[in-house]
């Protein structure tokens, strides 16, 4: 298969192939997707979060499915950093293969840990780009859980609806959530439950808190599966497109999103050019062994490896 | 104050201050945790995660609380990756002002991001090795969501405890957080609701197709509120702890951690060194507009900037 060719001529398997080489950490996606670089920045990333049994794939669903009917094409790629030790995405993909996945304008790809320190967030980045170069109008990026690796995926997009749900346990426990300052857009799915009013106000008053922002997100009650006010959260997202074009906004987002990626990027390199090299290897596991038998603390044990870095950089 | 002195002591505020110290990424406290590094390893550490609103809190609330009538000395530290913007952590602080804080047998602290990269795990990390120099016999890390860098944080218990709770959700969305592969014992919380059986019965399945360990996990119905359970919880963990003492299974678990925690040190080390050298911090600025700017892909800058690290070294 002509990996390019197919990319740019809207051949699935071609973007979906590339994808499984970058996860897999293989040099030549790197190489298409540096080649292809100046076609980004078309696509409008969704990020979609919250909270485990908020239906956040039920949202993502509809919103595609919305979208499609405006003859928008869409990715989603859904994220799962809860499974480090298994593929857990796999049944995600099994539950998804419903109509949309047969719809030739939707691309959908699930994604979980394989391995490598901070890969995830990578292996997404790259797809989210490999998406916009092969054409997608809209790419949703959706995360099964509520963490920092989660903060740091949905970070890259240019919008992060934040999906909540009635009833999530003490009030406390879901104000808690710090996360929610991510939000741009405010989703309380299953809104026909009992507390749907009551979590829209929480968010509201949290939301009357956040002065990090000089943009207020909208709250919007749906209930997905029902389809209900789907529309609306659309008009939402959209709301806050129209608030990015203005100012220096836009710009902003997208550097911060680019300075934690270049970060992430370099760390995940001295990580890799570590592994690719047996003595240091062989000294990490020497360290190891020295800490657990209290022969050397940790801190002085790094330091002896991160002083052997320079040696390191050659092999980039 | 004389924080070494305090530290071997019995002196609360000792610790205290030594966390907040190493929570700031003062070097000396990371200096005064190396002194002492050989009295570390006599504390066991408990892990407690599990999806918001399964009260993690009050779980760990009511451990501490039978410990401590066995005699046992208790630290907690509970841990708030999910606000990487405030210090989420103050309102559980002050909620958690209860009949434990005031017990000298008993250290309660909160912790949330405060910015950066890899930070809150180091952290905690280092917040463990202090109380367990401190002396506590018990160090419960109880984290509020499920995500990597709760994953990351619990990796460095010897136990970690999975507390769950009827209802959540989806089966799907339960059974696909395959974090609950991370857990040495699952506590069925506010298991006087409807659906406990049922939540328990999927945990045990789960378990029956989880070949990645030996050990079989216990699952233990509790109503933590009511202290209802709580010594069988124990129990559990107690005989897990028993399985570590045999064969290797202790050692190979704290070298695993020991080997994640240098990684990450290493990747904290870079970062750092990155952001103390304002030359370093305005290649990184330039690349961002340069990659924003599409002059560059961020894969190509980060390489760039990775180049430099043999220059960065020196000033570890």
């Amino acid at each position: 298969m002509d990996i390019r060719a197919g990319l740019l001529n809207g051949d699935k398997r071609a973007a979906a192939r590339l994808i499984t080489m970058a996860e897999n950490g293989d040099e030549e996606a790197v190489k298409i997707i540096r080649e292809y670089y100046h076609l980004t920045g078309k696509a409008r990333i969704i990020g979609i979060t919250g909270p485990p049994g908020a239906g956040k794939s039920t949202v993502t669903d509809k919103l595609a499915k919305n979208l499609r009917l405006q003859g928008k094409k869409v990715g989603i790629i859904a994220v799962d950093p809860t499974s480090p030790f298994t593929g857990g995405a796999i049944l995600g993909d099994r539950v998804r293969m419903t109509d949309l996945s047969t719809d030739p304008g939707v691309f959908i790809r699930s994604m979980g840990t394989r391995g490598a320190l901070g890969g995830l967030s990578k292996a997404a980045h790259d797809a989210v780009r490999i998406l916009d170069i092969y054409g997608m109008d809209y790419i949703f990026i959706e995360t099964v859980g509520v963490g920092q690796s989660e903060v740091d995926i949905v970070k890259l997009a240019d919008t992060v609806v934040m999906v909540m749900v009635p009833g999530l346990g003490d009030d406390i426990q879901a104000i808690k959530a710090g996360i929610m300052e991510i939000g741009d857009v405010f989703a309380v799915n299953k809104s026909d439950r009992e507390g749907a009013e009551k979590t829209a106000t929480e968010i509201e008053i949290m939301l009357d808190f956040n002065k990090s922002s000089d943009y207020r997100p909208s709250v919007v009650n749906i209930i997905a599966r029902d389809n209900k006010n789907v529309d609306e959260l659309i008009a939402a997202i959209d709301k806050h497109w129209e608030y990015l074009q203005k100012n220096n906004n836009f710009e902003e987002r997208k550097k911060n999103s680019i300075r934690t990626e270049i970060i992430s990027l370099i760390n995940q390199y001295v990580i890799t050019s570590i592994q690719r090299d047996s003595s240091k290897v062989s000294l990490i596991e020497d360290m190891v062994g020295n800490v657990y038998g209290k022969k050397i603390d940790p801190y002085s044990a790094a330091v002896e490896i991160f002083k052997d870095v320079s040696k390191i950089n050659r092999n980039v």
